[in-house]
């Protein structure tokens, strides 16, 4: 019997890692999706490259998407800093729509791989307080994807599944630790720079290191300025 | 005052143009968008320049999206036929979470725009079945942008209109003609050549052809081919 096949957003940071992992341990074999949505940086495609690779995935793709071209957000637009203190309310690291346009691409090549599930990393616990990494938001997608699909209406819907979206960014560490995944091998900063050096100070930073610090796991992130 | 503003999925075909047209006379200023997502001609997207233009949207901007990269569909897939006889179930020429992507794009610009509504000419009576083009489909996405941006989270979410959903193509055929659109501009052949002439056998050219005797209408499409 063949293993059942999965479509698994990969950023390349710590959370998308850790659903890899976790999905591969579970027997899925695991289509890895990246997108190029115009980020400042191309470091975390890089390490998605790596840790498909690392973690067994069957494949790796990267699809390109220019939102870029329509700003809106600190990640994509230069003309927006990206903030280094916590934010009030949503940051203006929201990336508008995000996680639907993912969640739309590894859809669509959920259905002509005829894959079982999407697997995301969306988590709603240690998060920056974006919209759609919530369960409401997750909810809703299933139903986009059940009403929306020839696999939806013909067959079995493809399933989102969201597996972090209720753990502490510490239990997530311990998780991807179990499975062997190494971090140092993730990117998270928001600006990291073309090695993949983190700067030790924006949101994702922040979260990543306190997740380190409260998992009891030494931080083996590479950072690129001490900080204190 | 300032007009309302709403983004508009503009394909260059027959529906997207009423939709446009409808849209403008009901006093929004549009921000017109199609996306390139491998489909086989260009064709449309000159169409949709030329509609953008005519029915006065602010603006048209093009996002490209890789799906060929995935294949699975006739209309981006070259290794598949685009079939002229009607199907049975679900066509060929269905592109896996085809609208959702379109919708999912169209709101993250809608966010930026600070935009009240996305419209789209999706339509459940004269059509090739596919599944994200009925109401229930339209009504799921709505709870996604609700539930999913900052716009839902933080004042009014941004409502996704489907006008033309549950007219006949006679009917929107007829609304377009006392909006003043012309029709000779649209292209909504599967497999339109270069200059946008239709083949007149696909399930979409079929559709547009009886839309136009159905309404008594004179059809004004360019075919390359005779046919009867």
């Amino acid at each position: 019997m063949s293993a059942r096949r999965a479509v698994v957003l990969l950023s390349g940071g710590l959370d998308s890692a850790t659903v890899l992992a976790q999905a591969r341990s579970a027997g899925w074999a695991c289509h890895a999706l990246s997108v190029h949505y115009g980020q400042r940086h191309s470091a975390e495609l890089a390490a998605a490259a790596r840790v498909a690779q690392a973690l067994g995935a069957v494949e790796h793709r990267v699809m390109g998407v220019d939102l870029a071209g329509i700003g809106g957000s600190a990640l994509t637009d230069p003309g927006i800093a990206v903030p280094e203190s916590p934010a009030t309310g949503i940051p203006s690291t929201y990336v508008p729509a995000r996680n639907t346009l993912l969640l739309a691409l590894a859809l669509g090549w959920a259905e002509v791989l005829d894959a079982e599930a999407v697997f995301v990393g969306v988590n709603a616990v240690d998060y920056s307080g974006y919209p759609d990494c919530r369960p409401a938001f997750v909810a809703a997608f299933n139903e986009v994807a059940r009403l929306g699909t020839r696999a939806g209406i013909e067959g079995q819907p493809v399933e989102v599944r969201a597996p972090l979206v209720a753990m502490t960014k510490a239990q997530i560490i311990q998780s991807g630790i179990a499975l062997g995944v190494d971090y140092a091998m993730t990117v998270s900063c928001y600006q990291a720079d073309a090695v993949g050096a983190a700067c030790g100070r924006c949101e994702s930073c922040r979260l990543r290191r306190e997740g380190f610090a409260a998992a009891g796991v030494p931080d083996p992130t590479l950072y690129r300025t001490s900080f204190g």
